[in-house]
């Protein structure tokens, strides 16, 4: 059994919980929150639920700690900190960060001889693995990456600071003419316009000029300036009962020719009824390759592309090789 | 650079020299054929061809060997052989006999302290990885596995048999209505006629009774009985003319819930021009990380599962990182 525990009790830590019910040789062992611990009623029976002070109480205890909190605030802190005392695994995703996130943990992890799992998940995670396999299969190509159709939450909360809206979501859609476009191996240039559209459904406060809400967030500089940006206006109950889900997905396309005239192309792609879900299911069997390599002695942070496959599955290596290879 | 040679000099040889042309970091040293040298004339200049028999003389010369010979005949033998003296990469494709394969190998790979490297391709290969993931990121689902739109080897082979057979190729359909049915998250189960059809197209001898041959071939067992099989007449330059090609690809679709009534649906297929191409393609990838397993003294019989993705990139592990994570 893998002993596991979770920083942070929002949607992702939730989604590891639900995660490690379907994984059968890991167990949790406790949950971290900076919460008042007895506000929090975990799925999980036997799960101790602690403050975050108390955590390095647990060094002893749990063999990997999945970080769930935020990119933006809580894992630049707590990754470098919790992966001297616990192998860690986070699904940090800051990408332009990445390397400053990684030097900032590696030599901390490797000298308290610890395993620090970095940005693991669906994006960075399993697209940067297919954009990894696209690139060194088909060297004389093109990537190409779109997301949705699904609710961003970062565009999400830049229409809830415009003036006169009360509440609203954001659906990112990728353009079916530009992928039709690239899965045609007819490898175009496609400009950010090109690629995806936005549709904002709003509810505005009462009183609020509908006409001036619109112009505000279709002009908006970087969040909706540069894309096709549709807004809606609903009611709070329409926006309860039809937005209140959290899909997503996406495509990782490689157009590429392995000769000339001849057009290979491989596509992977995501249909998720629920984001945070389908990243704690990937950090979920990360955690166990994350298990491996620290007790191989393989130290320091780590991403997806350290990871032989073999080391997310349960299963012995010749079953594997009987069964799906 | 790593030195590379070409065991086998068909469509797949051919496909392996194409690829290393887009991989500055190898070098095509050598091919060997069992015909007569003088016969072959490579793209690649400098690159000498010889025959099998003078194979051991190049045990210093060659980082890995790239050994594309059939999976019926000629790699069960030349496999263990060459593993004992190089380090070798095949595509052996017989999912059934893979463990048997593996173990023919392994011992005498690790004695040797060489690296063969096995069952590199599309499927298995790549459709391989897409299993592997599936499985261990939704544990609570299902995996399904389409071919095609291509052309079956084996199947052309089985209908040129066919008394009144001239030439004539076979083409694997997926059908569109099961593939959507996954898609949706439906789970369904399906029956080897619901998942593909089969198209043949047939040359006729001179005098061939066309109703007793799409007969033979319709009720062929294990072939085209459980299929619904369509046949097609051609004359010979229609043949030659829309039939040279050798398309194929497929789709692996994993279908699973990560709690009660939350579906996530995770896809990659591939839709290629050449299959003997993009199986090379894949082939040439996996020969760096070969070379670079044999480096570190990882020894022995190794699949896709064995290989942290970041071995098969040319590129510095920090710039895959900032470019790609």
């Amino acid at each position: 059994m893998i002993k596991v525990g979770i920083v942070g009790y929002g949607n992702l830590g939730r989604g590891v919980e639900l995660s490690l019910k379907l994984n059968q040789d890991m167990s949790l062992v406790a949950i971290f929150t900076r919460r008042d611990p007895s506000s929090i009623k975990p799925l999980t029976s036997g799960a101790g639920v602690y403050k975050m002070d108390d955590i390095l109480g647990f060094k002893d205890k749990i063999d990997v700690l999945v970080l769930c909190g935020g990119s933006k605030d809580d894992l630049p802190v707590q990754t470098p900190m919790l992966s001297e005392h616990f192998n860690t695994i986070d699904s940090y995703d800051n990408h332009g960060e990445m390397l400053k996130f990684f030097d900032s943990i590696d030599a901390g992890a490797k000298s308290a001889k610890k395993t620090a799992m970095i940005a693991v998940g669906w994006d960075p995670g399993m697209f940067s693995l297919n954009r990894l396999f696209g690139e060194t299969l088909l060297p004389n190509g093109t990537t190409y990456t779109f997301w949705g159709e699904g609710l961003s939450q970062g565009h999400s909360d830049a229409i809830r600071r415009v003036e006169g809206v009360k509440a609203g979501v954001q659906y990112t859609i990728p353009s079916k003419k530009a992928i039709d476009l690239v899965r045609s191996g007819a490898n175009p240039e496609l400009s950010t316009r090109d690629k995806h559209t936005r549709e904002c459904y709003v509810v505005l406060e009462d009183g609020a000029d509908a006409a001036a809400v619109s112009e505000a967030i279709v002009t908006m500089p970087n969040y909706f300036e540069p894309y096709d940006t549709t807004v809606h206006f609903i009611d709070e109950q329409t926006l309860l009962k039809e937005h209140s889900g959290m899909p997503h997905g996406g495509f990782v396309i490689r157009s590429g020719s392995s000769s000339e005239g001849v057009n290979q192309v491989v596509e992977y792609s995501l249909k998720l009824d629920s984001n945070p879900e389908f990243t704690a299911s990937v950090l979920v069997a990360y955690v166990r390759a994350t298990y491996r390599l620290a007790t191989k002695g393989e130290f320091g942070a780590k991403s997806v592309f350290d990871v032989a496959p073999a080391l997310l599955s349960p299963k012995d290596p010749r079953d594997l090789m009987r069964e799906i290879l």
